[in-house]
C-alpha cells in the first residue's frame, strides 16, 4: 500500500509540474509516467483517463489553496488587511516558484481555463465551481468591511468578482513578463474597487 | 500568385480558428493543412516553423485589433466614453462570435500568454510588445481623463495596467463561464480603479 499511494502521488507531482509547465492538452500519459518515474500501466490503476487525472490535479491544488484562502481571509485582522495578506501571499508564493524554477507559474486555474474550458466539460465545471467559491470567499469578506463602512461599493459580489478578475489578470501578466512585481499594484486597485474610505 | 497568397490565407485562417479551438501546443502542421485544404508542402513555403505561423497568427490578430483600438481610443468622444465604448465593442465582438461557434473564444493574446509564456520566447516577446501598446493606448485616454479632472488617480501608467489587467481578467471569466455577461461590469469597475469624478 505504502508504495502504491506513492506511485499515485508521483503521477499527481510529475502531471502538475508538466501542466505548469507547458499546458495539458499536449501532454501524453507515457509522458507523465517517465516523469513519474513509474511503469504506465499504474497509471490507469490510478485514474481512468487523463481528463479525471486532470481533475484530480485541480482537486487537491483548490485543497491546498483553499486552506490558504480561509486561514488567511477567516483571521483576525481588519477585512481589508486580509485581501491585503492575501494579495502579498500570492506574490510570495509566486515569487519562491519562479525563484525554484526560473519561471513564473500564474494560476493553474486561470492557466487551465484559457486551455481548457472549450474542450472538456468536465474541467470547466470544476473551474467554474472553484471561482464561484473564491468568489464567495472574498465576497465574505467585503460585506464584512461594508458593515463596518470600510468600503463603499454596494454589490459585494459584483465587487468580489472584480477582484477576483483583477487578481487572476495581473497573474497572468505576471506570467507573461515573468516578474511578480506585477502584482504589488494588487492592493491599491482593490482599494478603489471596492471605493475603500480608509487608508 | 492569387492561388498562392490564398494558400497561406486559408492555412493562416485554419490555424487560428484551432488555436483558439485548444490551443497550439497540441496542434500539428499535418492538421492544420488538413483544415486548411491545402497540401502539407506548402505550409514550409510559407512559414518557417509552427513558430513563425503562431507569430503571424498573433500579429494578423494585433493588425485589426489595434486598428479597433485607435479607432475608439482615438474617437471624438469624451475620454471615459472612449473606454467604455471599448469595452461595449470587445462584449459585442465576443457576443458575435459566440453566436457563430458556440462558444466564447476569449482574448487571443492572454490565452497564448497563459499556454505558451513558458515555451516560446519569441512567442513571449510578441505579446509583451502588444500588452504594452494596449496600456500605452489606454494610458493615452487616461492622461486625457486626467487633464480634464474627469478622473483623480494620479499613476496614470499603473491605472492603464489596472484597466487592462480587468478586462483579461473578465475575459477570462467569459470564457470559462461561456458568457459575455460577465464583461458587462468592466465599466464601472474601470471608473472604480481610475476614480472617475462624474457619473
Amino acid at each position: 500500500m505504502g508504495r502504491t499511494s506513492d506511485a499515485r502521488q508521483k503521477i499527481l507531482g510529475a502531471a502538475r509540474s508538466l501542466i505548469e509547465g507547458r499546458g495539458y492538452t499536449a501532454l501524453g500519459v507515457a509522458e507523465i509516467c517517465k516523469a513519474a518515474g513509474v511503469p504506465k500501466g499504474s497509471f490507469y490503476y490510478f485514474f481512468e483517463s487523463k481528463e479525471a487525472l486532470a481533475l484530480t490535479v485541480v482537486d487537491e491544488h483548490w485543497v491546498a489553496q483553499q486552506r490558504d484562502w480561509a486561514r488567511i481571509l477567516g483571521g483576525d485582522a481588519q477585512p481589508l488587511q486580509r485581501l491585503r495578506q492575501l494579495f502579498e501571499e500570492t506574490e510570495a508564493g509566486l515569487l519562491a516558484g519562479q525563484q525554484g524554477c526560473g519561471t513564473v507559474a500564474g494560476c493553474l486555474f486561470g492557466n487551465l481555463s484559457l486551455e481548457l474550458s472549450n474542450q472538456t466539460e468536465a474541467v470547466r465545471g470544476r473551474l467554474q465551481e472553484i471561482f464561484d467559491a473564491q468568489v464567495d470567499m472574498v465576497e465574505a469578506v467585503v460585506a464584512e468591511a461594508q458593515d463596518r463602512g470600510d468600503v463603499t461599493v454596494t454589490d459585494s459580489g459584483e465587487a468580489a468578482r472584480a477582484v477576483v478578475a483583477q487578481l487572476e489578470g495581473q497573474v497572468l501578466f505576471a506570467k507573461l513578463y515573468n516578474s511578480t512585481q506585477r502584482l504589488s499594484p494588487l492592493w491599491n486597485n482593490c482599494r478603489a474597487l471596492l471605493g475603500a474610505t480608509g487608508p
